[in-house]
């Protein structure tokens, strides 16, 4: 387990990783040990400029508010939503940040001076949530946010797969009579667990729809009961998916629905419980007990960010260097 | 590309490979260069005696018909289709071979007087294919028999996941109105493209109901269009699933049904570019150029089992000892 924030500490080696969401930053000065020393959080700004500024203005809050020199800084590791060209730390349609194509390593780096290193934040949360479980077992992180994505950490370095569609369980159909997913399919497990599909499908106002499905359902809701349903049936669907093809030990659950803590953990278990009940086989898995929720405030994405400095794409690179 | 069978090749290191099938175990004698210098097949026998026997007399033919000397003869690998515990070299459910729990390598080893490594025939027939396809990208092979099951080959090795269950892709449910699995789940990708579930769906008398499915099929019959539908739809969804969780480069289909040859794959591929059809996402995948069909009479099972013995579980043995 990485301990708590500890301000204070200086003169050492640093890691810095941010997890950039839609509408805040987390960020975290981590030691070569693994050890957070430092976390801000700031609101997310919007479009190329906005981005890059937000990268080079949390590496800075982190230095003054920690007392971090500019010569410990190592690197800077950014987890962002949206497809990632990792070599070229380029991130291409990163559609609620307002981000076509970026170049961003190179243009924080040019800022900041040390290495930036650019990662999709679902792939950098997974490796943060594997460090802070601590053990080398297989995990794979599954993202309940406004879409439904894993990402797979084998050996403390994150799966990518041969052409960097490894966990993209969101679109696996289970149902070929279910919703039209954004996709183009039909029966997408997103369509049933996305945040995104499921505000669509309850289409009532309200800022936390999810929220408010799990509410309603509670009062009774004949909509919001199926809605719930769903959600739990999707997200069982992408545990046994990922169980049934990798194979991985753990299933993580994050992301933005994981605000809904045990609401969303005990649906879920159900749904496991309930699909086992009948097959001898799924029983003999015991995925409700191989699956886990992120707690809320989890700095695991931001600390991810933080390691994909130290864990390149399938190779480790030297930790000094 | 292994070479052909080349007889008469003597006075070298060899490791034998069995697939012990339901009706017949097909043979090979593998040099370390993975060249196959003799290859046999018998009729499998039934119970434990007699698979024993089928593994001591396969490597006695071998040697008496292509020269190979006892010293000559490094390991013997066996694929088995059941449950195996690898370590143990036991074997466990191997109905079709009417075997409950047979200690298959140590009775063998006894005698033979070399070591006997025993596989799941998937896992095995997974090495085979990649070897024979001879690079060294990520590969998943789809055994489309009685029942379907994937092996999966990363890095040259079987990739055995945390509790033996990487690549049962046959028991993910893609489909919740389908017809009841033999797991107890419903709509599993097993029930729409296994052998078994498409026999029993048929209900018709014939040796090679999927052939007589294809024939029917071929003439109008209605409920053949179906299941022909079914078993593409299904091996569809598998090719599917392997790719958007472990992401392979490349998914090997085998296993009892490719003697349909053409007609399987050409179903199979249709079926891909149908699905696509409406989305640019599964477009994007390409996998309708990403399957290929083992063809009729391939050694992959053999050659695999043969090579089990120098790829042990996720680490590799000394080559010599």
């Amino acid at each position: 387990m990485v301990s708590a924030v500890q301000a204070g500490r200086v003169g050492r080696s640093v890691r810095v990783g941010l997890d950039i969401g839609g509408t805040k930053t987390d960020a975290v000065a981590v030691t070569d040990g693994g050890e957070i020393i430092g976390r801000i959080r700031r609101p997310t700004g919007y479009g190329d400029e906005a981005v890059v500024a937000d990268v080079v203005e949390s590496v800075r809050e982190l230095r003054a508010e920690f007392d971090i020199s500019a010569s410990d800084v190592m690197s800077v590791g950014v987890g962002i939503p949206g497809l990632v060209d990792t070599a070229n730390g380029r991130v291409l349609h990163a559609v609620n940040l307002g981000v076509e194509s970026l170049d961003l390593a190179a243009r924080a780096s040019e800022r900041i001076g040390v290495p930036v290193i650019v990662e999709n934040d679902v792939k950098a949360a997974a490796l943060g949530a594997a460090a802070l479980r601590g053990d080398a077992l297989s995990m794979a992180y599954l993202n309940l946010g406004t879409g439904v994505a894993a990402g797979i950490v084998i050996d403390g370095g994150i799966w990518r797969g041969s052409r960097g569609t490894a966990g993209e369980v969101g679109h696996i159909s289970v149902d070929p009579n279910g919703r039209v997913c954004g996709c183009g399919q039909r029966g997408c497990i997103e369509t049933l667990c996305g945040g995104g599909a499921l505000a669509r499908a309850w289409g009532r106002p309200g800022a936390l729809p999810v929220r408010d499905i799990f509410d309603a359902a509670d009062q009774g809701d004949t909509d919001a009961l199926l809605l719930r349903g769903d959600l739990a049936r999707g997200a069982a669907a992408a545990v046994r998916v990922l169980v049934l093809s990798v194979d991985v030990e753990t299933v993580v659950i994050g992301g933005g629905l994981t605000a809904l803590g045990d609401r969303l953990g005990d649906s879920i278990r159900a749904a496991l419980i309930a699909d086992a009940a009948g097959s001898p086989f799924l029983r003999s898995l015991h995925l409700d007990e191989r699956i886990e929720l992120l707690p809320p405030g989890s700095p695991a994405a931001a600390l991810g960010a933080a390691l994909v400095g130290v864990h390149t794409p399938q190779k480790e690179i030297a930790t000094h260097g």
